[in-house]
Protein backbone atom coordinates (compact mmCIF):
# COMPACT_ATOMS: atom_id res chain seq x y z
CA UNK A 1 0.00 0.00 0.00
CA UNK A 2 1.27 3.17 -0.89
CA UNK A 3 2.52 4.73 2.68
CA UNK A 4 1.81 8.76 2.10
CA UNK A 5 -0.47 10.83 0.00
CA UNK A 6 0.19 14.44 0.04
CA UNK A 7 -2.21 17.28 -0.86
CA UNK A 8 -2.21 21.07 -1.75
CA UNK A 9 -4.93 23.06 -0.60
CA UNK A 10 -7.41 24.51 -3.32
CA UNK A 11 -7.84 27.83 -1.44
CA UNK A 12 -8.84 28.74 2.21
CA UNK A 13 -11.58 29.35 4.76
CA UNK A 14 -12.42 32.60 6.10
CA UNK A 15 -14.40 32.62 9.18
CA UNK A 16 -15.13 34.82 12.45
CA UNK A 17 -12.86 33.25 14.83
CA UNK A 18 -9.15 34.41 14.49
CA UNK A 19 -8.18 31.81 17.41
CA UNK A 20 -8.69 28.51 18.01
CA UNK A 21 -10.25 29.65 21.52
CA UNK A 22 -13.39 32.10 20.25
CA UNK A 23 -14.86 28.90 18.24
CA UNK A 24 -17.91 27.72 19.42
CA UNK A 25 -17.76 24.05 20.88
CA UNK A 26 -20.89 23.14 19.55
CA UNK A 27 -20.40 19.44 19.43
CA UNK A 28 -24.88 18.63 20.03
CA UNK A 29 -25.58 21.77 17.81
CA UNK A 30 -25.03 22.53 14.30
CA UNK A 31 -23.01 25.63 13.85
CA UNK A 32 -24.51 28.41 12.10
CA UNK A 33 -21.42 31.72 11.62
CA UNK A 34 -20.90 32.70 7.88
CA UNK A 35 -17.55 32.11 5.93
CA UNK A 36 -16.04 32.72 2.64
CA UNK A 37 -14.34 30.21 0.75
CA UNK A 38 -11.20 31.58 -1.19
CA UNK A 39 -10.74 29.50 -3.94
CA UNK A 40 -7.27 29.97 -6.03
CA UNK A 41 -7.80 31.22 -9.46
CA UNK A 42 -6.02 28.50 -10.78
CA UNK A 43 -9.04 26.60 -10.04
CA UNK A 44 -12.17 28.80 -11.40
CA UNK A 45 -12.91 26.17 -14.11
CA UNK A 46 -13.49 23.28 -11.04
CA UNK A 47 -16.08 25.97 -9.92
CA UNK A 48 -18.65 25.81 -12.65
CA UNK A 49 -22.20 24.23 -11.96
CA UNK A 50 -21.54 24.67 -8.42
CA UNK A 51 -23.84 27.93 -7.82
CA UNK A 52 -26.80 24.62 -9.04
CA UNK A 53 -26.06 23.23 -5.50
CA UNK A 54 -27.63 24.29 -1.62
CA UNK A 55 -25.26 22.69 0.44
CA UNK A 56 -21.31 21.65 0.23
CA UNK A 57 -19.33 19.53 1.54
CA UNK A 58 -15.68 20.93 2.55
CA UNK A 59 -12.73 19.18 3.27
CA UNK A 60 -10.29 20.68 5.45
CA UNK A 61 -6.62 20.46 7.10
CA UNK A 62 -6.96 20.87 10.75
CA UNK A 63 -3.36 23.02 9.76
CA UNK A 64 -2.70 23.84 13.67
CA UNK A 65 -3.27 20.83 15.28
CA UNK A 66 0.00 19.01 16.09
CA UNK A 67 -1.13 15.80 18.10
CA UNK A 68 -2.24 12.72 16.82
CA UNK A 69 -3.95 11.31 20.06
CA UNK A 70 -5.85 7.99 20.02
CA UNK A 71 -7.72 9.08 23.05
CA UNK A 72 -9.65 12.68 23.63
CA UNK A 73 -11.74 13.59 25.82
CA UNK A 74 -15.11 15.79 24.07
CA UNK A 75 -15.68 19.32 25.62
CA UNK A 76 -18.45 18.75 28.10
CA UNK A 77 -17.74 15.05 28.66
CA UNK A 78 -15.75 13.49 31.40
CA UNK A 79 -14.35 10.28 29.87
CA UNK A 80 -11.80 9.55 27.45
CA UNK A 81 -13.13 8.60 23.63
CA UNK A 82 -11.48 6.75 20.72
CA UNK A 83 -10.44 9.39 18.54
CA UNK A 84 -12.26 8.12 15.49
CA UNK A 85 -15.34 8.30 17.81
CA UNK A 86 -15.10 11.96 18.11
CA UNK A 87 -14.80 14.73 15.53
CA UNK A 88 -11.45 15.93 17.48
CA UNK A 89 -8.86 18.09 15.39
CA UNK A 90 -6.40 16.13 17.02
CA UNK A 91 -6.24 13.07 15.04
CA UNK A 92 -3.87 10.92 13.05
CA UNK A 93 -4.68 12.54 9.68
CA UNK A 94 -5.58 15.78 10.84
CA UNK A 95 -8.43 16.10 7.83
CA UNK A 96 -11.76 18.19 8.71
CA UNK A 97 -15.09 17.60 6.86
CA UNK A 98 -17.88 20.91 6.75
CA UNK A 99 -21.35 20.36 5.56
CA UNK A 100 -22.41 24.05 4.69
CA UNK A 101 -24.90 26.01 3.08
CA UNK A 102 -24.09 27.48 -0.22
CA UNK A 103 -25.51 31.13 0.11
CA UNK A 104 -23.87 32.90 -2.91
CA UNK A 105 -20.58 32.45 -5.45
CA UNK A 106 -18.87 35.44 -6.52
CA UNK A 107 -16.40 34.37 -9.15
CA UNK A 108 -13.86 32.40 -6.66
CA UNK A 109 -15.33 33.22 -3.18
CA UNK A 110 -18.20 30.68 -2.12
CA UNK A 111 -19.96 32.62 0.89
CA UNK A 112 -21.31 29.83 3.28
CA UNK A 113 -23.22 29.45 6.00
CA UNK A 114 -22.14 26.48 9.10
CA UNK A 115 -18.58 27.18 9.51
CA UNK A 116 -16.55 26.41 12.59
CA UNK A 117 -12.55 26.20 11.98
CA UNK A 118 -10.09 28.83 12.03
CA UNK A 119 -9.85 31.58 9.95
CA UNK A 120 -7.20 30.74 7.32
CA UNK A 121 -7.68 27.25 7.82
CA UNK A 122 -6.68 25.70 3.89
CA UNK A 123 -9.23 23.86 1.81
CA UNK A 124 -8.57 20.51 0.20
CA UNK A 125 -11.50 20.17 -1.66
CA UNK A 126 -15.19 20.97 -2.23
CA UNK A 127 -17.68 18.62 -3.28
CA UNK A 128 -21.44 19.09 -3.54
CA UNK A 129 -23.23 17.58 -1.20
CA UNK A 130 -25.91 14.69 -2.49
CA UNK A 131 -28.90 13.81 -0.16
CA UNK A 132 -29.32 10.08 -1.19
CA UNK A 133 -25.34 9.90 -0.44
CA UNK A 134 -24.80 11.63 2.74
CA UNK A 135 -28.02 12.53 4.52
CA UNK A 136 -29.14 10.00 7.20
CA UNK A 137 -32.16 11.20 9.19
CA UNK A 138 -32.21 7.81 10.65
CA UNK A 139 -28.59 8.03 12.17
CA UNK A 140 -28.32 7.68 16.02
CA UNK A 141 -25.60 10.22 18.07
CA UNK A 142 -24.01 7.37 19.91
CA UNK A 143 -22.21 8.20 23.13
CA UNK A 144 -23.62 11.63 22.70
CA UNK A 145 -26.92 10.13 23.49
CA UNK A 146 -26.02 7.26 25.47
CA UNK A 147 -22.90 8.26 27.72
CA UNK B 1 -0.24 29.00 3.87
CA UNK B 2 1.31 25.53 3.79
CA UNK B 3 1.83 24.51 0.69
CA UNK B 4 0.96 20.81 1.10
CA UNK B 5 -0.36 18.26 3.25
CA UNK B 6 1.15 14.95 4.30
CA UNK B 7 -1.61 11.80 5.17
CA UNK B 8 -0.89 8.25 6.17
CA UNK B 9 -3.20 5.98 5.76
CA UNK B 10 -4.62 4.19 8.82
CA UNK B 11 -6.02 0.89 7.30
CA UNK B 12 -7.93 0.06 3.67
CA UNK B 13 -11.41 -0.65 2.50
CA UNK B 14 -12.64 -4.21 1.28
CA UNK B 15 -15.27 -4.16 -0.98
CA UNK B 16 -16.65 -6.55 -3.70
CA UNK B 17 -14.95 -4.43 -6.61
CA UNK B 18 -11.81 -5.43 -7.89
CA UNK B 19 -11.23 -3.16 -10.41
CA UNK B 20 -12.45 0.29 -11.48
CA UNK B 21 -14.90 -0.62 -13.70
CA UNK B 22 -16.98 -3.04 -12.06
CA UNK B 23 -17.74 -0.27 -9.11
CA UNK B 24 -21.73 0.73 -10.24
CA UNK B 25 -22.13 4.23 -10.95
CA UNK B 26 -24.65 5.07 -8.89
CA UNK B 27 -24.90 8.79 -8.97
CA UNK B 28 -28.33 9.26 -8.06
CA UNK B 29 -28.53 6.52 -5.80
CA UNK B 30 -27.45 5.68 -2.45
CA UNK B 31 -24.54 2.89 -2.41
CA UNK B 32 -25.71 -0.66 -0.82
CA UNK B 33 -22.57 -2.22 -1.00
CA UNK B 34 -20.99 -4.30 2.43
CA UNK B 35 -17.38 -3.60 2.89
CA UNK B 36 -15.23 -3.97 5.92
CA UNK B 37 -12.94 -1.22 6.86
CA UNK B 38 -9.31 -3.29 7.98
CA UNK B 39 -7.80 -0.93 10.72
CA UNK B 40 -4.13 -1.37 11.38
CA UNK B 41 -3.79 -2.40 15.07
CA UNK B 42 -1.58 0.40 15.69
CA UNK B 43 -4.57 2.23 15.77
CA UNK B 44 -6.74 -0.20 17.70
CA UNK B 45 -7.45 2.58 20.45
CA UNK B 46 -8.69 5.17 18.28
CA UNK B 47 -11.88 2.79 17.96
CA UNK B 48 -12.68 3.00 21.53
CA UNK B 49 -16.51 3.97 21.48
CA UNK B 50 -17.00 3.85 17.55
CA UNK B 51 -19.24 0.32 17.98
CA UNK B 52 -22.14 3.05 19.35
CA UNK B 53 -22.32 4.74 16.16
CA UNK B 54 -24.81 4.04 13.46
CA UNK B 55 -23.37 5.95 10.58
CA UNK B 56 -19.21 7.03 10.14
CA UNK B 57 -17.96 9.33 7.71
CA UNK B 58 -15.02 7.80 5.46
CA UNK B 59 -12.15 9.75 4.20
CA UNK B 60 -10.08 7.63 1.30
CA UNK B 61 -7.65 8.38 -0.70
CA UNK B 62 -8.55 7.66 -4.39
CA UNK B 63 -5.35 5.88 -4.63
CA UNK B 64 -5.84 4.44 -8.43
CA UNK B 65 -7.00 8.48 -9.99
CA UNK B 66 -3.86 9.80 -11.82
CA UNK B 67 -5.56 12.97 -13.37
CA UNK B 68 -6.52 15.94 -12.34
CA UNK B 69 -9.08 17.32 -14.77
CA UNK B 70 -11.00 20.75 -13.77
CA UNK B 71 -13.87 19.68 -15.94
CA UNK B 72 -14.92 16.28 -15.95
CA UNK B 73 -18.46 14.52 -17.69
CA UNK B 74 -20.25 12.76 -15.05
CA UNK B 75 -21.90 9.63 -16.01
CA UNK B 76 -24.89 9.60 -17.44
CA UNK B 77 -24.48 13.26 -18.58
CA UNK B 78 -23.81 14.95 -21.75
CA UNK B 79 -22.15 18.59 -20.51
CA UNK B 80 -18.69 19.21 -18.78
CA UNK B 81 -19.12 20.37 -14.83
CA UNK B 82 -16.32 22.16 -12.75
CA UNK B 83 -15.21 18.89 -10.76
CA UNK B 84 -15.83 20.64 -7.58
CA UNK B 85 -19.82 20.49 -8.63
CA UNK B 86 -19.31 16.66 -9.31
CA UNK B 87 -18.02 13.69 -6.72
CA UNK B 88 -15.63 12.42 -9.45
CA UNK B 89 -12.46 10.68 -8.57
CA UNK B 90 -10.27 12.23 -10.62
CA UNK B 91 -9.75 15.95 -8.89
CA UNK B 92 -7.10 18.32 -7.64
CA UNK B 93 -7.01 16.47 -4.05
CA UNK B 94 -8.22 12.93 -5.10
CA UNK B 95 -10.03 12.21 -1.39
CA UNK B 96 -13.51 10.46 -1.25
CA UNK B 97 -16.10 11.04 1.69
CA UNK B 98 -18.19 7.78 1.94
CA UNK B 99 -21.19 7.86 4.52
CA UNK B 100 -21.57 4.36 5.70
CA UNK B 101 -23.85 2.46 7.73
CA UNK B 102 -21.96 0.24 10.66
CA UNK B 103 -23.30 -2.85 10.87
CA UNK B 104 -20.92 -4.64 13.97
CA UNK B 105 -17.20 -3.90 14.82
CA UNK B 106 -14.72 -7.13 15.19
CA UNK B 107 -11.74 -6.14 17.22
CA UNK B 108 -9.98 -3.65 14.28
CA UNK B 109 -12.46 -4.46 11.33
CA UNK B 110 -15.42 -2.49 10.81
CA UNK B 111 -18.06 -3.79 8.56
CA UNK B 112 -20.22 -1.42 6.72
CA UNK B 113 -22.80 -0.54 4.26
CA UNK B 114 -22.94 1.76 1.86
CA UNK B 115 -19.09 1.32 -0.10
CA UNK B 116 -18.58 2.43 -4.01
CA UNK B 117 -14.66 2.67 -4.18
CA UNK B 118 -12.23 -0.33 -5.26
CA UNK B 119 -11.19 -3.13 -2.91
CA UNK B 120 -7.81 -1.98 -1.14
CA UNK B 121 -8.90 2.00 -1.05
CA UNK B 122 -6.31 3.53 1.87
CA UNK B 123 -8.62 4.93 4.37
CA UNK B 124 -7.35 8.13 6.06
CA UNK B 125 -9.32 9.17 8.70
CA UNK B 126 -12.91 7.96 10.27
CA UNK B 127 -15.71 10.07 12.25
CA UNK B 128 -19.03 9.25 13.33
CA UNK B 129 -21.85 10.63 11.54
CA UNK B 130 -23.41 13.34 13.37
CA UNK B 131 -27.25 14.25 12.43
CA UNK B 132 -26.79 17.97 13.84
CA UNK B 133 -23.65 18.31 11.61
CA UNK B 134 -24.10 16.31 8.70
CA UNK B 135 -27.78 15.64 7.62
CA UNK B 136 -29.67 18.41 5.40
CA UNK B 137 -32.77 16.64 4.57
CA UNK B 138 -33.37 20.31 2.60
CA UNK B 139 -30.53 19.82 0.40
CA UNK B 140 -31.26 20.62 -3.59
CA UNK B 141 -30.05 18.14 -5.55
CA UNK B 142 -27.91 20.88 -8.16
CA UNK B 143 -27.60 19.96 -11.87
CA UNK B 144 -28.57 16.47 -11.25
CA UNK B 145 -32.34 17.80 -11.26
CA UNK B 146 -31.86 20.75 -12.94
CA UNK B 147 -29.43 20.13 -15.94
Amino acid sequence: MQTAFFYTPIGLLRTPYGTLESIPKTLGERPTAEGIIEIDPAFEAGLSGIDSFSHLLVIVAFHLSTTKPLCVIPPGQSKKKGVFATRSPHRPNAIGILTVELLRREETKLFVRGVDVVDGTPVLDIKPYLRHFDCRPEAGLGWLENG
